[in-house]
């Protein structure tokens, strides 16, 4: 294995010190249990966290701040946050706020019983809880650690529009109906080229041939729909565009926002051409593309592949995704 | 070959046009000489430039816009610009503007030569043209394509600093002067994990051991001081912290930017890991961080690794850092 690491055992630990040094004026960092915060907390209104395994950032340790979460608890590399480290995250949220604590858990089975377990402590404290489940990933419903479909990069459009909302006020209850809606109204689907390797594991999550690639691959690597042959990027993305497109469905006219997601080892080059050739299918499918979004927003470590996320619009959506926002992750 | 590509000869094209049709509005696409430039192109003030080999982005065709390039003319993956691309952007940049153009270089031979015949072309044709060789690398001196030092990732810091300051009005000579001086305070030096295969290649420009690194690797692949055996992150960090520091040299009381610039195809947690390492170095060496930067500025591809980068800041260049930018790549 050749990685930038110490010891395997703290590489979590050492990823957050290392966001946390960068963001020492912004954010808090409590060590002991994988958790970020704003240091400006929100006193006055819902606060929001996530937390999946980790391997996937930028997603979620370096996504906290104004306008998108207000804290994150992940657990290891591809592990969810033992229950404890979600019930602290969630009491820190709550100190000083009445105001309710919402809960966006990526649909695993590893993460729903943490959340599950952990919103019941925190509701026996007196702690008001919301939940939203993300699943929109298209490529096959129940997977190797997951009842009904898979979250993936969807999520962000979860988390931007629930976390603008939460920054303008929304309720919990309203929090609740929005993230629902979005993801009701959010499709992925990903290719693999290449495994990836967890420190910890040292060795690659799954063979796969050198002319092979892995269609509706999951962020875990767990099995998609099937083993293909590499094939031009145009005949990639028209099984991949298509999948996503026929499942909600998306049709003529619809107002999107579409993503071509890096899963951490494709070249931002590639993710551009990519995004070119759905663009081109969005037009000739007769959709409005009114955001776009190419880049790595939720990974497997360095896996290379990409993810095509589609979402269905409509005005308070495309506000909210409008809002700004400030994180650790910027480009200058 | 394992990538998201259709006809390798029509990679750079079908990326540039990926780009412009996420930025239609922003951007115009001239697509015969690889040229990207803003829409609303600047009338009134010294307008910049630049443009070395594709396949080291998001430098630089994803870095045009407000605050940052005016336009720029890569060439085919890591080869410079034909002589016509620079002519042609630089004509184009000049049309109705007579308070010059900068072209901004990096200091390999193929790009001096194409730039400096495209600059003599736009003189004959009455153009101003103010200079800029960045060469940051201190890895070796001399090297596979490169007399003197090669330029990587710090010219991300001179492309800031101008491109803000002629935003703000500077002169041509002003221009030039604060690009030299920040390029003569930027120091940087690079670690490779793996190679990367250009597309039109289809195989790794170099070979690697499954436990070796290359210490001081070039962005086109070349060698650097010498190969090593893998070796725990913060024995990494130790070496390439002290080889950049020592060059300038970087002195107690030293306020300065630190830049953690991945490769391309390193995730972006080990960015974080590798960062804090270098924070912790930073401090206990008696330097300030007063900016930092984790993430991929100027890449090779999907290689794995990373350089680190410190700029030695003064409060003219810290101002120009902290002023807005727009630019294709964002992350929300």
């Amino acid at each position: 294995m050749k990685k930038f690491v110490n010891d395997p055992a703290n590489f979590v630990k050492e990823m957050f010190e290392g966001i946390y040094l960068a963001n020492k004026d912004k954010l808090k960092w409590v060590p002991e249990y994988n958790i970020l915060y704003r240091a400006d907390l929100p006193k006055n209104r819902v606060v929001v966290m996530q937390g999946s395994g980790s391997g996937h950032e930028p997603a979620h340790s370096m996504i906290v701040g104004p306008g998108m979460l207000d804290a994150c608890c992940p657990g290891n590399v591809f592990a969810a946050p033992p229950m404890d480290y979600v019930y602290e995250c969630t009491k820190i949220l709550a100190k000083d706020n009445d105001k309710g604590v919402l809960h966006l858990i990526n649909n695993y089975q590893g993460d729903r019983m943490a959340w599950d377990m952990a919103r019941e402590m925190a509701e026996a404290d007196g702690i008001k809880v919301g939940v939203v489940i993300i699943d929109d990933d298209v490529s096959v419903t129940n997977s190797l650690y997951t009842v009904g479909r898979r979250g993936v990069a969807g999520n962000f459009f979860v988390i931007k529009a629930v976390c603008a909302a939460a920054a303008n006020g929304a309720s919990l209850d309203e929090l609740v109906e929005l993230g629902n809606k979005v993801n009701s109204r959010v499709r992925s689907m990903g290719i693999a080229l290449t495994s990836c390797t967890p420190p910890a594991k040292g060795a690659p999550i799954f063979e796969i041939g050198d002319d092979e690639i892995e269609i509706g691959i999951g962020i875990h690597g767990e099995p998609g729909r099937r083993r293909d042959k590499i094939r031009p990027a145009s005949e990639i993305i028209d099984e991949v565009f298509a999948a996503v497109c026929d499942d909600l469905p998306f049709q003529k006219d619809d107002r999107i926002a579409l993503m071509i997601n890096g899963m951490g080892g494709t070249p931002i080059s590639e993710l551009y051409l990519l995004y070119g050739l759905a663009a081109k299918r969005a037009e000739e499918k007769g959709l409005t593309i009114a955001k776009n979004y190419v880049g790595n927003y939720c990974t497997s470590l360095e896996m290379e592949g990409f993810s095509l996320t589609m979402l269905k619009l409509d005005y308070v959506i495309e506000s909210l995704l409008n809002e700004p926002a400030e994180i650790p992750i910027r480009v200058f």
